[in-house]
């Protein structure tokens, strides 16, 4: 796990069915929220639907050209579907709905990711899904209650990334209170120039506070939009 | 990772460094958003703390006595924090930010938990911290735009669990369109009525639709408030 590293080119290899289900059956054995299982997996195995995705997440073409290719939703469709077997108490999208269905879809994909890993397989989370989340939603036929929260790809490795480094320890942990810890920040940005530097033979100079100013410019603001209009309307 | 139970009871043995720092440095190697690595842990040692936690995760004992607990939080703060080194653009909390923070800390605990178990300890989550997000928030001092997303308890299992069934694959597993099976809901009805009947040796009759039916009137309405003090406003 401390190896990790997102896997952007793999090999013609297919993953096997066996795989398929261990990944899956993995996923499903991470911990959710009252065992609410809030959570689909839709594996697109259709080559239209993966090059519509692949323009969709930005033209990263390893959504279409990896062997497996999963979209992992937040769902409370599945759980608002069974409650109303029993009582016709309304199932929002409240805030409080989107935090379980997001982390329960986050802790399942995490464990299929750690699978596959073990599996000798690599993966890449997709978040570039949520570039055009309606549209996503409409080709695999998300009902309300559901949205597409990141793909990821799955497949035999064809390239050795370096691993990227993280914050240090210090900045992300703390004890009994939240302290800032600015020095680990400015010690990181060293870092990142770094790495950058050497993955990039010299081209890129950034720092890790650089590269967060410029994501900083891409909010992705129609994601609220998006979420009132698959249900979660009082988010 | 498929034995997964969660453990809510724990022998006197404590977690070492050497454990937690394996157990942290695993969650950090998780993938992340653009590298933001929005979120931060607050490892509580102080017993008041942890009693205090305990009380508002509604009297959850195990909270207090674990021999570590952990508040994962989703964090936003250090990223604007950086983002600002550089340049006013404004960070918000927008449903964006939310989603990706969110997804950040969910990948990075479950790793945490995968690296627990892989070291022989037991894990639990902690959502009922989200009963109380205001008063957690102001007990560990969390700054705008961090919340608690929920807490873990860790430690060497002191009972063990039986195995609690999870949706037959056929229900959360989908091909390249979201298809409605009722009929793998229907049968786990049934599992889930059986595994409740072993568990508490006939005392309870239930079904995961009536559970799920439970769960709807109880909707933690107070979150999207609590978001919003938080500097989630735009949510």
């Amino acid at each position: 796990m401390q190896n990790h590293r997102s896997i952007r080119k793999f090999t013609d290899q297919p993953v096997t069915d066996a795989q398929l289900r261990a990944i899956i059956t993995s996923a499903q054995a991470a911990s959710t929220s009252s065992n609410m299982q809030a959570y689909s997996v839709i594996h697109v195995t259709d080559d239209g639907l993966k090059s519509q995705l692949a323009a969709f997440a930005g033209n990263q073409a390893y959504v279409s050209e990896c062997p497996l290719f999963l979209v992992w939703c937040a769902d409370l469709h599945r759980y608002a579907q069974a409650a109303h077997r029993h009582a016709d108490t309304p199932i929002t999208g409240n805030a409080e709905n989107l935090i379980i269905a997001t982390v329960d879809v986050a802790l399942a994909a995490q464990n299929a990711a750690i699978a596959a890993e073990s599996l000798g397989l690599g993966v890449v989370y997709i978040g570039g899904l949520r570039n055009k989340p309606a549209e996503v939603s409409q080709l695999l036929g998300l009902p309300q209650l559901v949205y597409p929260v990141f793909g990821m790809c799955i497949g035999m490795p064809d390239q050795e990334p370096l691993e990227r480094p993280r914050l240090p320890l210090e900045a992300v942990y703390h004890e009994n209170r939240y302290m800032d810890n600015e020095a680990a920040v400015t010690l990181y940005d060293e870092t990142v120039r770094d790495y950058m530097n050497v993955r990039t033979g010299g081209k890129v100079d950034t720092t890790w506070s650089k590269e967060m100013a410029g994501k900083a410019l891409r909010p992705r603001e129609h994601m609220k939009a998006f979420l009132k209009s698959q249900g979660f309307g009082e988010v």
